[in-house]
């Protein structure tokens, strides 16, 4: 017991002072809301027209110049007609799915099997808004429009009922970051509008498909009825999450937020954090997507380490690793010890083998390892070289 | 169009910079940011153990010491099991009726004509979570035993399905902050008892209720089987509220939290400032009873001017002012102009009548006015002696 608590103590410890290869985030929150009421006092006297007063005007229950400029910013990112700020993803997904229900009749709808929506919101969409899910497609792969014509054709698993929308996670974050071909996802988007059928757009790291698609968050939107993006993830914000769609879609979005609990007296430090990084996380985001390859290929210059998908599609990828879990994690102790690098938080078995997987996606302290240092890291973690190789 | 822009923007002034008899909560919200910012560098290395470390861990996903400690406390303040932090008591009070309902297999539950959820939520409860609620008793009144009698009696509303439970608000906010005598309140709790109702607690400002019976919280609380509490109201914190109850009821409300969209990624500057600011609340809750009964004096000696209920049970009440809505704007103004008081925000018509009424609730600015200055603002705003009376 007191041995594994100083064996926590360290990982932490080593955890919060290494430099990361993977991920981002506020990592001291402190520094964030610092910056955050920085930027209220610079911003403060603006939103409360041409007299300069003594501190701001907080958004209202939604409402307010501080939230409403952002969301007309990023409608027009994306070139959609409007867009709401909600505290998170399981909020605005279930909710757009719902009103595209409403209006269809029907409450059916479908998504990957790997969907966020399945696995980790406790089947909200189904208990909440008594939506039913068909999951369609393969677990390990972008569905397409061949799944989707499966699923509403004779015998298919909606043939009698059809679905009122179909949620698209871009990329898939359970497989690797992965994203279908350009031509598939207009194909699907293609198929979708010929049947009726709703296409929402997971969207919480869509800002890497952008760049790996090379074209505008625009253009990807405009394939789509409803969008939902994410401010903590890649942006590296405090959790926020916005809903974009058609100006009425979007009003009765705002009335399923209040029902669920989540149009709050303010969000400031939320709606704040997101405008404060999202600039950032554009400008960087074709860098990370570029260094997902450079540290992918790194990997897999190893025998024991294998990536998926190789090369990865975005700035995220799937890493394999042959061994055992606790001595993989031990290695990566000695890692960040040695080298002062944490290469990953976590690793998890894979069934049936004596391997292990963890997600890597590239944030902006992955453009401060230089490949080097990185290699000799890896030839460390993977006992394959002496720590001094390729230093 | 511009002299109202103009007439706005002088108001926001006087609003941002006068003295306010009413309300409290973060003023200006980048001191809020930055005293979280404090906190958190002070008490961050006590969230991972001996260890010194540069920056705190923070809630995730409603874990870790940060918000379980203050969950912990703030169950031992109320004498219950358990408590679980959330993002707003739009989203903890129909969860708590909606699990009531699910184990009494029964969707009936029942609340005042005045609830907020009722008027406020968009009827969250009925469109997400399939509930149907019976209003009972008066509207200008504390719901009584009998009101609950004759509603499950024979013939009454729920004399047929009986109820899963009764939601009651302590102080009842859009009654001026009014409450049952003690006697009635545990008349009302046995009878729920008798007939396996789940007696709910909306405690949004129930910080009032305890002084104003002369009670503690955990007295209060033992008449309850759940209790909603809110941190943005009196404890004038960021947004932030707390469900209370068996263990095994807040293990489930966290996951209908989670289904809501409402276990977020970190609400740690919500859980800061809930715990910055709920001590002081605390301590100066019963000066605010007296204070209220204080200004209520103050308006009621005027014949334009009465408060509901007089004298006011809690540290809030209703003021009524006879005269038209514009004109006592604009007598507010000219109030905050000539003596930096600011008497309240908004007026409300009242149907059929030339008198407007407001709610006023004492926060801890109403302790900084004096009664003399207070009461030359009174004058001043009705008009009826020359602002120099009194002073």
């Amino acid at each position: 017991m007191a041995d594994s608590d100083t064996l926590e103590t360290e990982r932490t410890r080593l955890r919060l002072t290494c430099r990361h290869l993977a991920g981002n985030g506020p990592a001291r929150l402190a520094d964030e809301f610092e910056a955050i009421a920085a930027w209220l006092r610079q911003h403060g006297d603006r939103l409360v027209g041409a007299e300069p007063v003594p501190g701001l005007q907080p958004d209202v229950y939604g409402t307010g110049a501080l939230v409403e400029d952002f969301e007309a910013e990023v409608a027009a990112l994306f070139a959609m007609p409007a867009a709401r700020f909600m505290p998170s993803g399981c909020m605005a997904q279930p909710i757009a799915l719902r009103i595209w229900s409403d209006r269809a009749g029907n409450p059916a709808t479908a998504f990957h099997p790997t969907s966020h929506l399945e696995l980790h919101e406790e089947l909200g969409y189904r208990h909440l808004h008594g939506l039913t899910a068909h999951l369609i497609g393969a677990a390990d792969r972008p569905t397409t429009a061949a799944d989707l014509a499966r699923a509403i054709g004779p015998g298919g698993v909606a043939g009698e009922t059809g679905l009122a929308s179909l949620l698209v996670e871009l990329p898939a974050r359970e497989i690797g970051g992965q994203l279908p071909t350009w031509e598939e996802l207009v194909e699907l988007g293609d198929l979708c509008r010929a049947n009726g059928i709703r296409l929402h757009l997971d969207g919480a790291r869509v800002w890497q498909a952008a760049p790996a698609y090379g074209r505008t968050l625009a253009e990807i939107a405009a394939l789509f009825d409803s969008v939902y993006i994410s401010f903590y993830k890649d942006v590296g914000a405090l959790p926020g999450a916005m809903l974009l769609g058609p100006r009425d879609f979007i009003d009765e979005a705002a009335t399923w937020q209040r029902r669920q609990g989540g149009t709050l007296y303010t969000a400031a430090a939320n709606v704040v954090s997101a405008r404060m990084h999202l600039a950032e996380c554009l400008e960087r985001m074709p860098r990370l997507i570029v260094r997902a390859r450079q540290v992918a290929a790194l990997f897999a210059a190893h025998p024991r380490a294998s990536v998926l998908p190789h090369p990865p599609h975005t700035s995220m990828f799937h890493l394999r690793l042959d061994g055992e879990r606790d001595e993989l994690l031990q290695a990566r102790d000695r890692v960040a010890r040695e080298t002062g690098i944490w290469l990953f938080a976590n690793l998890k078995d894979i069934d049936g083998q004596a391997a292990v997987k963890t997600e890597l996606s590239m944030g902006p302290s992955s453009l401060l390892l230089d490949d080097a240092e990185l290699a000799a890291a890896i030839a460390l973690l993977l006992e394959d070289g002496s720590p001094s190789d390729g230093r």
